[in-house]
């Protein structure tokens, strides 16, 4: 599985236009209005009040939602694949023998998620495949359009479960037994929404790899910037925290014979924003969820459940941030009597993307005339599991207000056109490489 | 529903000897393992791991340790009356013309309860009806064995419900109308579990009330005393607090930006510990429910909502400890731009018992050469309630560990026949009262 050689940095777009079919690509658009279409009948499927989606992988809405887009993937005469996992990999023209441009992304949400979060980025892909096949423009590798499982890590464990697959980084089996928060497994749930694929895992390397998305961050709208080319991914460290107290009488319990372990288990998220605001930097720290048992007004918690999720773009004040949790940990236990076990969930080092690709994208960008900055990205994404085994990039576009996985999450249409032409382009100039 | 005038405190247990039957009441002891076996039969109904009981109001289990009780008290002749919110009372023998020593508890449970909460005091009542059965006793005034419905308020808030509505406090109107943690209404789940009786409330009045219970805290066994002769109940006052924020991506939304739910709520946790230190004396205070929307991993909370429980023997402090709090959800709400709202689920002044009933306790277990000390109850508990309508008083026994509301809450047998005893012995005396 080793990675083709990354596309030589001075192979710009405009060098790819002279080896392109008998259509003047360089002209070529998507159609926003087709765009903007997919994206509202997809974003039906498991829709929530305030204009959201809720669609947790492998859920019946999941299914449903994946069903319309494999649908619209034959309708484009797209050659449909389903692994192991679950992940969809779609290909239209180009040689077979070489390995195809891909892009994608996911369809899956988080329970309070918007329309564009990883949807934009597979339906861009179709975008791109239909202006293609609608002006009959051949390219010498193929195309392929992706969407991965699991992508949110809401429902299981790891994020990007899909794609980390994909590329090799946990095997089918470890994936197939994986538990999800509603404590169903992994593999009993593609079987029974009928995902379970023929087509193994590690899955075939692209020739490069391609993610649109949403930024999900407010740093383009503030500088007014309708084009991010991404440079590189944070680190992500997940754990789940488990703080066990005794249940005791809320009334007759004197506070000093309390092994309360609400109160240790908000300390502990007291100590996270501490933590963050220590390390600094790209620093940042969430405690998203918290259970606990028997959670009752009147009784002193027994039990506690929280997650941390801590993200840097650099590993070592990464590692500085888990350690300073260890810490908080430790201290907690000795000034609450609580006994705290940690589990780590998800661990992923930053990623950097190949500079030639960031370059490609900046350039393609800048020659379609849309103002353009390099910038990290401050979620995880199924591109940085695609950049262990190829050359990856990713196209950023404007979140209004920054928000995601929210139900207001909004990108423009004008944004989004932008987003999905800048994707168009820098996969054609990729797929008409010569081998 | 004015009450009937206390028992003159002169009339201690040797007086009322003297108006019993035939048999020498003064030697009549309850059944330690009949008593045993009644409290190990209804332990099986809900029966989880550890020994413990999860029995919420008006569930199934409920439902089914009812008819076990009544079927109990039917097998003891005792006439059986279901009122308009399932509370039960059963009588035996005396002038029905003259209102009954009651007794009584509860058997729902918390969600990880024991065996002995509210349980002990219903089937010690049981004892005492038996015992006298038993050796063809008679009384002059009519005895009671009650148990009330959701008495701990785990499920429909407040607590001590049943209680309450018998006692005039809360119309039967208003009660059935409540919906509990789950958003089930009261009036409905009565019905379905067919506890939803045709006896009015609020109740007849009793003589008086007297309600042997466990201790569920600490003080007895620290002391080594068997009986607690109770002078009153502290204050008890419930909110659930609402925080709003704003669900956002845990990766991308930089820290200064966040409405994050989950952080207020914990600081809000932090500082009622803080309200307990600073009011000091008998405060205690607890956040015993913590609940977060969307509650993933990777998504800054929208909305979380806690519990907060605060009691006080002395009613300015607890109104202190309550304006405090008000004061730490405004702080909050600036400190961390969120909206908090307050909805008060229970709010009860400390309560006296009738000092000729505390003393008429504490004679008894003298009389009986039991250790006894005069002590207030760190809980609420259904006489506090019967304390608005009729002269009542408790009789604690030892909590082992002071644990309670906790499947390993237990009280030696020994204890437990020494508090049925003075039951006994206390109502014996008080239904032999001259009308």
């Amino acid at each position: 599985m080793s990675p083709p050689p990354a596309p030589a940095p001075e192979s710009g777009p405009d060098s790819a236009r002279a080896t392109s079919g008998a259509v003047a690509t360089h002209a070529l658009r998507i159609d926003a209005a087709r765009l903007a279409e997919r994206l509202r009948e997809l974003a039906l499927v498991g829709a929530i009040d305030g204009g959201g989606v809720c669609r947790l992988a492998l859920t019946d809405a999941d299914r449903d939602a994946r069903d319309l887009v494999i649908g619209w993937m034959r309708d484009l005469d797209m050659e449909v694949r389903i692994d192991a996992v679950g992940n969809v990999v779609a290909t239209r023209g180009g040689d077979p023998a070489l390995a195809p441009v891909m892009c994608g992304s996911h369809i899956d949400t988080v329970r309070t998620g918007g329309k564009y979060d990883g949807n934009f980025g597979v339906l861009a892909g179709l975008e791109v495949v239909e202006t293609l096949a609608a002006t009959r423009t051949d390219t010498v590798r193929p195309l392929a359009v992706a969407f991965f499982t699991d992508e949110e890590g809401a429902r299981f464990h790891p994020d990007m479960l899909g794609s980390l697959v994909y590329a090799g980084g946990m095997s089918t089996e470890t994936a197939l037994e994986l538990r999800g928060i509603d404590g169903t497994r992994l593999g009993d749930e593609l079987d029974r929404i009928g995902y379970a694929g023929s087509h193994p895992c590690p899955g075939p390397v692209p020739y490069a790899f391609v993610e649109v998305h949403i930024e999900q961050g407010p740093v383009l709208e503030a500088a007014g910037i309708t084009i991010g080319a991404v440079t590189g991914v944070q680190g992500i460290h997940w754990e789940e925290i488990t703080v066990e107290g005794r249940s005791a009488h809320a009334g007759t319990t004197p506070m000093s014979m309390r092994l309360d372990a609400v109160h240790a288990a908000a300390a502990l998220t007291m100590r996270v924003r501490e933590i963050v605001e220590t390390v600094g930097g790209s620093q940042v720290g969430t405690v998203g969820s918290f259970d606990v048992h028997p959670n009752l007004v009147n009784v002193v918690a027994a039990r506690a459940v929280i997650t941390v999720d801590l993200r840097n773009t650099d590993a070592n004040e990464l590692e500085r941030a888990i350690a300073e949790l260890g810490r908080a940990c430790t201290d907690i236990e000795r000034s609450d009597s609580v006994v705290i076990t940690r589990r780590v969930t998800a661990d992923f080092d930053p990623v950097d993307f190949d500079p030639a690709m960031v370059d490609r994208v900046e350039g393609v960008a800048t020659t379609l005339g849309l103002s353009v900055q390099r910038m990290p990205s401050g979620a995880g994404h199924d591109a940085q599991m695609l950049a262990r085994v190829c050359p990856a990039a990713m196209i950023f576009v404007p979140s209004v207000a920054g928000l995601s996985h929210n139900v207001a999450e909004h990108t423009e249409l004008d944004d989004l056109e932008a987003g999905a032409n800048v994707l168009l382009h820098t996969m054609l100039d990729l797929a008409n490489e010569a081998p």
